[in-house]
């Protein structure tokens, strides 16, 4: 038996108990007559204690050359702490140490194993087993488990099945690029990685299965960007013989569920908008609702002098920042500069400093006058004290850089509180969306997605009209899940096909499992998927992903740890029937 | 709203009110002046009736043209059914339907949706999503949720935390083939799909986990033979500072939780035996305990005489079959040739009758009298009235020919019995197997298997004498699970990688990183697996886990549902460097 008790769970009441302890050693400070080391395991540190009166020399010795991360057991007794320690649970004793057992001798880690650790993200990666022996990132991966773990037992509560789809699938083109696997016995074929088993969960549909959950890996071999993964994990979800409202109403019901249980926190009926009523309001299908700055458009009371700017543009569009009217005119060169980045985009920024005495003061004063910058002031709802920020150019683009920059200042001002969560339902999507590099139209969610009844009489004469039956759980400004309700009807499947550009045979060939199932009675149905990744990280109170992860890869796809992807052997290839050709 | 009940959920205290269900039609039943229609959802069936008096025209019509597997929806009132079917929980109820619609309708299905089903194998796999809809299939697929559940929460209360491990992994030639996934990004390079996590668990011990545990899919591209699958699930686990008994003890607690809370059975302490005793009793490392049939060894009895064949055999050896001592001369002859065929491959059986009246009479009558068959059934245990079966020749040979033979008359003799549930810990497995292909030795387990301290110094001399810390839990003569305590401990484990054949740099390149992640205390650890798709099975019940899995592929690893694997485009090819040979 290598312990009796965790690092984590002596007390008082253990005072006179002899105990056995295994761990890692955190920290030895040897003051000569006495040796104190932290022993460290997952539940916490207890303190060891050797001292010249009563340790064998010997032992003493021992203690004194411990290094840092050696696995250790030991037995002593538990004994009262002369200077208690109120920052841990243990704090109240030690043990006085009668044997010690190296288990493990440790070369010196690269990098300090503590809470703030002086290891970069590399030297991190690459020893990634030490960076989880830290707390930040241990609690982390705890805390993704208890998540999950609710997760499941909320949803079958619910009457939900977690089904096991195949990982070892059929490519389609449609949508991100596929990770595919060669078939060894099925000579020049090959597997798709998933890039989600919707499919399959429209055939569970199909099967009868009523509803259905997974918490599962999924894959897009796409060029990484910052905070993604190519293998990352949704929870998936479908339901049959359900209307949208049935389908927001049990995931608003999880998501309640989490954030009461996993963060004390209760909230109430979730607010809904539509995709363009978020996008005017916030230039963002996502919106932050943490905090105001809703935009105010100005238009009307911008394009009526002589400002040849505001008066060409499509939509002039600005934000009030709270408490903002005092920043110095080096403040505010910085921001025009800001949002004249190229990653922002902007060809300037027109502000207004609304007066604590009432009065304004603005970069266009040659144009407008008080009269007309205070009715900016009410359009765009700034107070004494803010400042208005004022972008213009053609309607979309303007209104991601003012959004790309109601998101910074709120940032700069402390307007996205970690312990503050803002869920939001954006329902009503655009079915298509316009691809200007195909010239065609494309599915905005995926081509399962069912049009909005009323709508689909636009998709023959302003496709870029029709809305779908399509939602995103927003919250604190992250999309976290998204869905749809699904076509069921193998007729209207065909026409979306057709719009989406697909020939008959290309459809069947890709989809035509599909097109054959719901020929055997389909029944109505939808879902949607969670980011479980980012679920969890949002949570957890960050925004980052990647410490909820345990083995992540790097923005090249590696993994530096085991040091894959890598070169196999030729003999591997040619049992695969490929080649490669570089 | 698409249904205010389920169809599995009206009850008699339910009359009177009105409802909505929805469903798939199972049956309709046209008696002209009435029509009873067989609503079928996840949940059960409910009667739906329509009739002349009560119904308009057009709805009879409507009714009576049902379709077998339509998708409709009914309003209706609740009443009491005159002619109660005691066999379904919604039998005392009927539904008198006021509205129909049908939502979607269905071409006649290939095979029948019932219990049982007129479908093949092949039909059943190709529409699965129909196969699903049956009672068999989707209380298969609802079990093995229930037993993941379960699973998750017992592990999660003992204190488990589940980490996802990744599934783009590197390539190791050892073991089975890999799966392997070419990288677009990292040109020539390949990730490969997971064995199992094994070398992630361990350096989540490494990394302090303590305790592990993943639902997890695993890969192994094998020429499959029956009742494999080329992706299936596994319930791993790994723990830190740990022994054998630790673990034993955990997953025996497991076990008997899934036996207590899925099938009421309620069992002790499991049964312990060492490899060594498990081959000589039975014959096998995963001996079905749940009926006797153990083996006699008779060298000592029956090699006394002038029968050639036993005084040179390694081994004789004989199983007393109960109650078979009635068998004609033609069901044993029929027995005999069951041996004889090449998939048993023993040259002939010898039998002795033990006769209701204490004599006996053999085969080998010639060579023995009364007195030496005596022998032999107090050696093999045999009753008045069983029957002695006796094969000989090479122990280990024989010893496994013994034992089909004991299984095939177990199964005849029905001793399997589905609802009894025997479990036994198989101990103390050898560290190393000889392969006669390769003419080295083999990791029995896999390379990380610690061997027994005070069998190490066998290395050299006696390499296959060597015990391992390894065990197996056997359930009704099915392995379930598997593991070991491992080594963690670098320098024995670069001695295992010599003994295995490894050079120091072919132990670099594959398991480089483990080797460096022990040089940073790793702490004493061990884990076990369980095959998830086979526990479920053989807890449900049966012994072919096809059902247990919702899109399971075919012999030559092909989901003929879905038609993969395929033909990827050459664009695809060519944006991943590799070409066809074929």
């Amino acid at each position: 038996m290598y312990r009796s008790h965790t690092c984590g769970e002596l007390r008082e009441t253990h005072i006179n108990q002899e105990v056995t302890l295994s761990g890692w050693v955190q920290k030895v400070r040897d003051k000569g007559f006495m040796v104190w080391v932290d022993l460290r395991d997952r539940y916490g540190i207890t303190q060891l204690i050797f001292d010249e009166e009563r340790t064998p020399k010997q032992m003493m010795e021992t203690a004194e050359n411990l290094g840092r991360e050696f696995v250790i057991q030991v037995k002593g007794s538990v004994i009262e702490r002369e200077s208690k320690n109120n920052n841990i649970p243990t704090g109240n004793i030690e043990v006085l140490v009668s044997e010690i057992t190296i288990l493990n001798k440790s070369k010196t880690p690269p990098f300090t194993i503590e809470n703030e650790t002086d290891g970069g993200d590399d030297l991190r990666m690459k020893y990634r087993y030490l960076d989880i022996r830290r707390n930040p990132v241990k609690e982390s991966l705890i805390f993704r488990h208890k998540v999950s773990i609710e997760v499941r037992n909320y949803l079958s509560t619910q009457g939900f099945i977690e089904v096991e789809t195949p990982y070892l699938i059929k490519s389609t083109p449609e949508g991100a690029r596929d990770f595919v696997v060669p078939s060894r016995m099925n000579e020049g074929q090959f597997y798709a990685l998933p890039q989600s088993p919707q499919t399959f969960k429209q055939l569970l549909m199909v099967g009868g299965m009523d509803k259905y959950f997974q918490i599962v890996k999924c894959f897009r071999d796409e060029d990484l960007r910052a905070d993604r993964q190519p293998e990352f994990t949704q929870i998936d979800c479908e339901m049959a013989f359900v209307e949208q409202e049935d389908i927001l109403n049990v995931f608003e019901g999880l998501t309640r569920h989490l954030l009461k249980n996993i963060k004390d926190v209760e909230i109430g009926d979730f607010p809904r908008m539509t995709y363009d009523e978020a996008m005017r309001k916030y230039g963002n299908d996502k919106p932050d609702i943490r905090f105001g700055m809703e935009f105010g458009e100005l238009n009307e009371v911008a394009q009526h002098k002589d400002f040849k700017i505001f008066n060409q543009a499509e939509l002039v569009v600005g934000i009030a920042v709270p408490g903002a009217a005092s920043y110095t005119r080096k403040q505010i060169d910085a921001l025009t500069d800001w949002v004249k980045r190229p990653q922002v985009g902007a060809l300037g920024m027109v502000y207004v400093k609304c007066n604590e005495d009432g009065t304004f003061k603005s970069s266009v004063d040659k144009f407008y006058d008080q009269d007309d910058l205070k009715k900016w002031a009410e359009v765009t709802g700034a107070q004494a004290g803010d400042l208005i920020c004022v972008l213009s150019g053609p309607a979309n683009k303007t209104r991601t850089q003012l959004s790309a920059l109601r998101m910074e200042l709120a940032e700069r001002l402390g307007l996205r509180k970690a312990d503050e969560y803002a869920p939001l339902w954006v329902v009503d999507f655009p079915l298509l969306e316009w691809d200007e590099e195909t010239e065609r139209y494309h599915a905005m969610h995926h081509p399962f997605t069912s049009p909005k009844t009323e709508d689909i009489k636009l998709l023959d004469t302003d496709p870029g009209k029709v809305r779908a039956n399509a939602y995103d759980l927003v919250l604190n400004g992250n999309e976290i899940g998204g869905g749809s309700i699904r076509i069921y009807d193998k007729d209207l499947q065909a026409l979306m096909f057709k719009h989406l550009g697909f020939t008959e045979e290309e459809a069947k060939a890709q989809f035509g499992f599909l097109m054959d199932a719901f020929q055997y009675g389909a029944p109505p149905h939808g879902g949607l998927a969670f980011g479980f990744d980012r679920l969890v990280a949002i949570l957890g109170g960050q925004e980052t992903i990647r410490d909820f992860i345990a083995f992540p890869k790097n923005n090249a796809g590696r993994d530096v740890m085991i040091d894959a992807p890598s070169k196999i052997d030729d003999e591997q290839l040619k049992e695969l029937n490929i080649k490669l050709e570089i």
